[in-house]
């Protein structure tokens, strides 16, 4: 299947060929993570705790299930998650008291311990992390890694003095954003969503939108401004330093397995996955030619390389297999590996090795005694054209309009007013849905495509995923 | 609260203190994870992850939620399980057609998948693990690490051609065992269970026991050979090189986070926990003593050390707090640190540094030109003795007896024909229960304590916890 005919039935085939899942597991939209797959989603976890950790977040583990009266405090947000949680109604032999749901994301598990953990301004910020499985009833079609019912998901949930101090977290979310996207060689646009697509319970919501290759935008998680939505009815408060006691203000920043999704749909081409060198289990893979006479000299000097390479940091893999080179190159093709490095009795005697980039295919003869850092220089090419190249036929996909007539599988820029009628109406016509306004500022000058208002704020529209 | 006084109180005082674990959670069992004890546990889970991963098992990450039919296939499984599992109902806002269980263990996900995963011969052995949260219904005391209903567990599964591979599987996880154990410090028996009182389902199983200080052993983990138990009735076959399909013959090895609660009960003493140095966040915890008019110096003095340590790949913390020294070794001494550096400007005229081992509180003055090497020769000295002292302590409470009156709180080496109706017999009449026959072969002489006849091997018995 060939990625540019049919975009979805080409990713539903890559992520079974490459290994990366197991669907056929006996609940539908719950999958298996394969050896593979899941040492991707483990590189991007160890990416995560990197940048979090790094911003004084602490890691926590909250239990996957609530009880339904602690679900229940918060209003808004009960009424956005009651049609698809999974409610657990007896252990062992009986039935609950109290029924159980498995946590769809965890602001009600959290917020009753915080109500406990803060009592004065010196335990704020509270800036806490977990990495663990939700869980949504999904009843649209599921799709690996995008749409599943049990979900590998990051969430960030902090406290706060006051709402700047909150609005300083929401912006520390960008910054790490920013870098790990950079690893992970994915582009997106930072939207503030609309009041009526915002999270359940949030003030505001910010969703990190990326493009597939079909035109639909695919949203790699949301950054939330909680406000006092959540510490009023869970009652978290502290004492500040005149002896009065305040609601915190909260944020959260949720993240999920859609980022192996979408690094499979973006980077991926009709020979298979292409992992940025960052996610990568195996970075390198060695693959030695073979030529009669010569196998000693040649498994030799290629296990030399291996040793060599492995003890420099790098992820490093030596293809000894008993097949023909063809068959090697095909399957780490199919697998993703950034690099391939051949070695033949040729290259051998020259002093050479040959470097084969995954990602455009180019060949190049390198220098044996500068390997490691040939190869460490390649790594970051291939990630930096990634980025640029996946960054460029993003900004290509995005169209600016101003009338919603004939519009595009892109993602759509176009004016309008902000009112919530105008903003339907936007929706009906483009038959698209309103991502919401971009969080940086972007110089722009337009009149409202309903009511012609003039504003200074674009509006991004796209058929979500 | 004294240890030697009251352990069990001890014990959940400590936990509480150290912050290891928040037990205010809203349902019974299910406890929340702090960033303190998180990081205990995932020392251990990178630990586990090394030894499995060094023996060429495969991380994967099945799903949580098994169906009804899938989980009643092997009878003898679910006749010992279904009294405790936890039983999703509806999805959403209606029933669901089949009732799924959150995984008390994942033998019941993981075959119908391997009955796929395994074709030929070339497909063996399969060996996977996965390290998740389990699930169980649990009627008695709950307490924090060692009972408790949603269990953070380590479980291998793996897939051979034959009796004598999966008994070399068995094998492989007695050596795995032996390295993770020291690296945390803890003394064990491995133990063969009877038959009343093996796995449901499997062929045999042996415990891995340990002792806490009031007398009762503790299961840590445990081995099951499970033959083909589990591949006939889920059907996992190979074809031979002869062309024959044959059932694989499977183990299973689980350890979960009571090693967390053996580390605390065994090491702990009456000032909080003594952790062993492989298992700390925190290894070295600077306290810089600051006089009046040298607190830059020593300020910057303790920084410089900070940093050597650090870069030599130490988890060092610096504690700059501005409360009295006593206050800081309180605190640390609480939360197990390993080694306190103690640096006043006596210390840094005289090229000295002051290391106060937790376990056995001693001090010793050391050059200061040799940080780094005195303190990491220390870190192996502490977790050495720590190791030596348990498996002392451990060995001196296990006592043979060659008759069941009177017996102490300990573990019980005894003589024991092996058949179920004295088996039956000694448990009651000693009240304790059988742990097991030691697989490692123990030089032994005796006359089983109920029928007189001679058997050469000694069975262990104790107060489980």
């Amino acid at each position: 299947m060939k990625k540019a005919e049919d975009f979805s039935e080409w990713y539903n085939e890559i992520v079974e060929k490459a290994s990366l899942t197991d669907k056929r597991y006996p609940i539908k939209g719950m999958n298996v993570w394969t050896p593979y797959g899941w040492k991707i989603m483990q590189a991007i976890d160890r990416h995560i705790r990197e940048g979090f950790d790094g911003t004084d977040h602490q890691e926590v583990c909250f239990p996957l299930l609530v009880p339904e009266d602690q679900f229940a405090k918060e209003k808004e947000h009960i009424k956005g998650f009651d049609a698809e949680v999974f409610w657990v109604t007896h252990a062992g032999l009986n039935p609950l008291d109290v029924r159980l749901l498995l946590r769809p994301t965890s602001e009600t598990a959290m917020y009753p311990m915080f109500s406990l953990w803060v009592r004065s301004h010196a335990d704020l910020p509270l800036k806490t992390y977990q990495i663990v499985n939700t869980f949504r009833y999904e009843t649209k079609q599921t799709r690996a890694f995008i749409r599943v019912r049990e979900i590998h998901f990051f969430e960030s949930h902090t406290c706060h003095a006051d709402f700047q101090d909150a609005e300083r977290q929401v912006q520390e979310d960008f910054d790490i954003l920013e870098k790990l996207a950079e690893k992970w060689c994915i582009p997106y646009r930072l939207l503030k969503r609309t009041d009526w697509d915002k999270f359940p319970g949030a003030f505001y919501t910010v969703g990190i939108d990326t493009l597939l290759p079909d035109g639909r935008s695919l949203q790699l998680g949301s950054i939330h401004q909680y406000n006092e939505n959540f510490s009023r009815p869970y009652d978290i408060k502290y004492e500040d330093d005149q002896g009065q006691h305040k609601y915190v203000h909260q944020t959260t920043y949720g993240m999920s397995e859609r980022l192996v999704g979408s690094i499979v749909a973006i980077h991926g081409d009709d020979k298979g996955l292409v992992l940025p060198p960052e996610v990568a289990s195996i970075q390198v893979v060695i693959v030695p030619v073979l030529a009669k006479g010569a196998i000693d000299k040649v498994t030799e000097a290629a296990r030399q390389l291996h040793k060599e390479l492995k003890e420099a940091g790098l992820r490093v893999h030596i293809d000894e297999r008993d097949v023909r080179p063809g068959v090697k190159y095909y399957d780490w093709e199919l697998k993703g590996v950034p690099l391939r490095l051949e070695l033949g009795m040729r290259d051998i005697e020259s002093g050479k090795i040959t470097l084969v980039r995954r990602d455009i295919g180019a060949k190049s003869l390198n220098d044996r005694s500068r390997a490691v850092d040939e190869v460490k220089d390649m790594l970051l090419t291939i990630a930096r054209e990634m980025l640029a190249r996946a960054q460029k036929e993003m900004d290509e996909n995005v169209v600016t309009v101003d009338s919603l007539d004939n519009l595009p599988s892109k993602m759509i820029r176009t004016a309008w007013c902000g009112s919530e009628e105008c903003g339907h109406e936007i929706e009906t016509r483009a038959d698209k849905n309103i991502l919401g306004m971009p969080i940086i500022d972007e110089k722009y000058d337009g009149k409202c495509v309903i009511c012609g208002k003039p504003t200074k704020t674009p509006v991004y529209l796209a058929n979500a995923m």
